[in-house]
């Protein structure tokens, strides 16, 4: 019998990677192809297709392929497009699905990132078993894939789940985020949140800090971290304020979702402790009584190199055992 | 053939309320008992399985009964329980669905009244036919139910959709909320909440108002909604903050779930246009770019007298229609 395999798709701004992986998560074969190169859509997909013939050829084709996952910015679930994605060479609304139809009768999913991490996390991850858990992904910005009743929550236009964009407080005085509103979440809890917020307390501390001499451009998120190690004040004050405001924004999150867990993924999820725990304090703080100690704020389980790949390669499986 | 009815129950703290309900939300037969009048659950029970036996006989059981639906506060789904109801005369956790064993072999489903209106809604109301919309009730708390690919969200442990206990803004400069902590969404947006808001409008004004010699205690949401008819600026003023808490908040609503409208029931939402304009106006200033206009904030078109009963009747025909 010939090894049952999906193909994941991570479709990034610089790169898109792809892998063949079987159903417990290995990687039988991956490669990838520079997304910047490809000035058109379709010319990128004869490309893409024609290297997964290949490395599907190189298995000997001793595998059976279920279907294709792809991870995309501004993917979307329902319409099977990727739209007006700022990042990618291509513009407009693109029908990524209808796209492939050339290439394969087999079944393509697309989804973004937060979401292919979600149901990654559920397929292969921390998530195993479970039927309401949100991930939530802290890299540029905050993304967030909610998993309910052992679905991907998708809503009305495939648009759901963007907690990055849900608001800090009333009232204008806020920070502006790249969505042209101010206030959102992801402007201070991400890693170019905690940028500005590292920037603001340096301002008004008097604290020496190695990191008064990086400009803005220049700060890293893995620079912030990896002072607040060495007991720099600023940057552990930063990552304190960081963790008040993603905890206070996870209590809403579980009054509206209840869910069995939180998983945090990537980026500032990598700083552990010094994001874990203000987060949980803050959490636990803003909880309904009901609630408090029962939500597990967890780190994600997939390794976050492959994250991207294996995200997308589970849409297919997660599909599969839906049907 | 005969008629498929439902039987939709409404457990209060002062009366129980029960109709003999067809798909189309007609009522066949309804009545009462005094729900304070029995302090044990057992014999409560008993007496409303009889009233319920007697009226069924009286439609000369020319109906073929599909189930009961029972809308109680702390209506717990997955459990089939009433949970430390403290407006109930009975204490702790009761096994709601497990004693009605005794009465009867139909499907009994219990839920709190906010997902009962939801799912009301749905099979009777202005939600026919939508997959994704969120009922808020604007009682003397907030409520909310939530509706994703045409099934209530329920959640991890049944608590799903508190919306108005998530939080207005971080720190603890806010006010005291009847669930222990401060600050919740409900403490601005309910009658009780617009009763505060008013009262503090008040004391910092020097404006004329009829209300000024109305009490805390006496004062109604019924009062307010008059008193902004005929011009009184600061029951105006009231409605307009009150709004846009509603509207700032249900921006991040939008945000977790993308759903095809949000609807407004009881309560407050009968103030019409004093709570609708600027809880619109400050939805759309809030929401993400690409649903301004898009998202549909409407009136319940149930009933609200008959609204409890029909939607707790309703649960029966959601679910007939889900499995």
């Amino acid at each position: 019998m010939k090894k049952e395999v999906a193909i994941g798709i991570d479709i990034g701004g610089t790169n898109t990677i792809y892998g063949i992986i079987d159903r417990e998560g290995n990687t039988l074969s991956e490669g990838m192809i520079p997304t910047k190169d490809y000035g058109e859509i379709e010319v990128f997909l004869a490309a893409l297709n024609e290297k997964v013939r290949l490395a599907l050829r190189k298995l000997n084709n001793k595998v059976s392929v279920e279907g294709i996952g792809i991870g995309a910015p501004m993917g979307n679930i329902i319409k099977g497009t990727i739209e007006n994605a700022v990042n990618l060479p291509w513009q407009g609304i693109i029908p990524l699905v209808d796209l492939f139809r050339q290439y394969t009768n087999l079944q393509v999913i697309v989804t973004n990132d937060a979401n292919a991490a979600a149901v990654g996390e559920m397929v292969y991850g921390g998530a195993k078993g479970m039927k309401n858990f949100i991930v939530i992904t802290l890299g540029t910005g905050l993304g967030s894939g909610i998993v309910v009743d052992g679905k991907l929550l998708i809503g009305e236009n495939g648009m759901a789940g963007e907690i990055g964009h849900t608001m800090i407080r009333p009232g204008a005085s806020n920070r502006e985020c790249a969505c042209g509103r101010k206030g959102c979440l992801e402007t201070y809890v991400s890693v170019s949140g905690i940028k500005r917020t590292f920037f603001k307390i340096l301002a008004d501390s008097i604290a020496d800090s190695e990191l008064r001499n990086v400009n803005f451009n220049n700060l890293t998120g893995r620079m912030i971290y990896n002072a607040a190690k060495k007991g720099d004040v600023i940057a552990k004050t930063a990552f304190d304020h960081t963790g008040e405001m993603l905890g206070f924004k996870l209590a809403d999150v579980v009054a509206s979702f209840n869910p069995e867990a939180i998983f945090l993924f990537g980026g500032l999820s990598l700083a552990e402790e010094f994001i874990f725990e203000p987060t949980k304090k803050a959490l636990e703080e803003h909880l309904m009584d009901h609630y408090k100690g029962k939500v597990s704020l967890l780190p994600s389980k997939i390794d976050s190199q492959k994250a991207a790949v294996l995200g997308a390669s589970a849409l297919v499986w997660n599909q599969k055992e839906n049907t």
